[in-house]
């Protein structure tokens, strides 16, 4: 470098975006508490701690449970690469960029994937997945629970029907949905379900939550192609709860913060924490409409934790997001894929879904977007009825 | 979970183990900034900031420098499964446990491996590497600067000459030499060079900055094969340096800290940080054998931030080890493979290579070996003679 870099000293934003969501005092102070080494037996005692916060939160008692050392990608990549051996057939369910990606990676891995498509702002069409599945007879079936793109819930019963019924390993991407919506991967029988430490779980980017079933842990453990060596999950599944035979150094720091996250959401309980992003979205979403804004999602199929919505007419995009960010310091985020330019996606994720969050998200859009101080009121007002309707336990 | 979990304080440890090494407490400062989104400006601008302080670190003016999200392992996979198409040769130089494990990486990308090796606590054999390389006319040689595992140094200039002459792509592990040694990625014409954010970089594990070649990048960019989505160079070549295109999210708090280390690593100045690493390396070396403690390596191969040393006949490694981290709160770390229960590795990489902890060292290892007072005293003092000796530009 030619000069001397300045220090860094990140102003304070309201991240409303796709992820990552604001973090909570004790997570921020978890992540900085002393380094210990990867070995040191008090750190495999986290893991432990984790791995049981993990189950929880997974609805499962798979014992392949735990956090690759990676982001939420790199998680779902290492349960594709693991039940893909080259050649197997895998099916993939498509309405959003990372429907794309899930089939990006299964080929990446050698699959030979069969996609089936549904409008990017719907949820699966179902009839076209059973008929593609009982056609294709996969290997692997994927699907993404929370399309972050589009900001549209994917509801599982029935997708794990279909896997069951033509046999096929279940893979569902829960990077978006885990810790701010209902989860049950043993009730579904899903074969391994992936996440992120970000988002929903309210920790810092950069570790991949995820679980196995027994069967489809089995099944890769006698694998006959090998996976890349970062990603092998048995290898990583030794160091975290087998005899710690090193694999890699753990983010030991990521990891102190992801266990405060996950003792947080345990604190608050499951059920109210989900019923918390629910109320929060549906005032959001009502909100927005009292805007004038058209929301991508239809009612039924909305997300409670990412809100797409679409950009008017003659807006510029980009302006309104820098002047959020710039004057209100609000991050928001852009479009994805073919929706780039054409909706922004505001997050109401782990600690940032909160009701003043929501009235301050509607004020300030409702400004740049040179709405009647009468209008943001009336949005403003929306929201707070929504919310005072679904307040039981509210906070 | 059973019951709910308390919350975690961790002790405050010296670790003097293989790595990770103690931050600095700008380094935890900076880990716990306020998050910022992956996608906001003032976090694009860091990673400008990054590679600059990187390719200063590295020895290059590669375009291809950055860190990838992952930890050192994820790093060098993402290089190797780069430059090695199925079928590919690669000879891979082996004289300790992560020269065979980048022969595991390289098998795993599909690369028909060559191995070559040399004793485990000996440089390489460079004459059985020049017949290799002649023989096989590898696509990529592979070797490890730092063998973290017996404390060896290998030099490089010959190497990088064998790998001119049958015109193979040099790719070098500098996991555990970046910032405690010299390193000049472009005199050395390496076509890659990867290494971690923790141990001698000093700030948190969980990244891993790696440099690769404009002629490498340009071979990379033209692979057929797919390497897997998470550790895809151009993809994330293109987040941090190219049109910001979303590739995944970036760990944000670590990309703060590595930031701080580089900084810190900046001020002090490359060459007086190598002398540093030297000065104290040389006075462990010293100290030990003053203990009467046998040292793995020749002299001449020591590398100055690890130190493999044999444990005693009758010596129980895990009681020892345990009483320095229980009684002394100081880490140091096992053997790994073939040197399991046979050395113990001591560290002092980064923050932790600081004279007052080579003192500390020598008198708690002194103590849980019963060594004699007097005998204790000498050690620290033939440590502190060798320091003075190096002692020009001390702190």
């Amino acid at each position: 470098m030619d000069r001397p870099l300045a220090p860094f000293h990140p102003p304070t934003r309201l991240l409303m975006g796709p992820g990552p969501s604001n973090l909570h005092p004790r997570v921020r102070e978890a992540l900085a508490a002393p380094l210990l080494g990867h070995m040191d037996p008090l750190v495999l005692g986290l893991l432990t701690d984790v791995q049981g916060l993990l189950r929880d939160a997974f609805g499962t008692e798979n014992l392949l449970t735990l956090a690759v050392s990676g982001t939420g990608s790199a998680g779902i990549e290492a349960c594709l690469a693991g039940l893909i051996e080259p050649g197997d057939r895998v099916v993939v369910e498509v309405h959003g960029f990372f429907g794309g990606r899930l089939g990006e990676m299964a080929a990446r891995a050698g699959g030979a994937v069969t996609k089936v498509e549904a409008p990017w702002g719907r949820a699966a069409d179902l009839e076209a997945l059973r008929r593609a599945a009982r056609e294709v007879k996969p290997r692997v079936i994927a699907v993404v629970h929370a399309e972050t793109s589009t900001g549209v819930a994917q509801p599982l019963a029935e997708v794990a029907e279909i896997a069951r019924d033509v046999e096929a390993d279940l893979l569902v991407d829960c990077v978006t949905s885990l810790g701010g919506m209902p989860l049950h991967a043993d009730r579904l029988g899903l074969a391994a379900a992936a996440s992120c430490s970000q988002k929903c779980l309210g920790s810092p980017p950069g570790l991949a939550p995820m679980t196995m079933s027994p069967g489809a842990a089995a099944r890769l453990a006698a694998r006959t192609h090998p996976v890349p060596f970062y990603l092998d999950l048995p290898l990583i599944a030794r160091y975290w709860g087998g005899d710690h035979a090193y694999h890699h150094t753990l983010p030991v720091n990521l990891v102190y913060a992801l266990r405060e996250g996950l003792r947080l959401a345990a604190e608050e309980g499951e059920s109210e924490r989900h019923r918390r992003h629910a109320r929060h979205g549906a005032a959001l979403a009502a909100g927005l409409e009292e805007l004038g804004l058209e929301i991508l999602a239809a009612p039924a199929d909305r997300l409670p934790m990412l809100t797409a919505v679409r950009i008017p007419a003659g807006v510029d995009d980009a302006a309104v997001r820098r002047r959020l960010l710039e004057e209100f310091h609000i991050e928001i985020g852009g479009g994805l894929g073919e929706l780039k330019g054409r909706v922004w996606r505001i997050g109401l994720m782990g600690e940032t879904s909160r009701m003043n969050h929501v009235i301050l998200l509607l004020a300030a859009l409702g400004r740049v977007l040179e709405r009647s101080p009468d209008a943001i009121g009336q949005a403003i007002d929306a929201a707070g009825a929504v919310a005072d309707t679904q307040a039981v336990g509210a906070r």
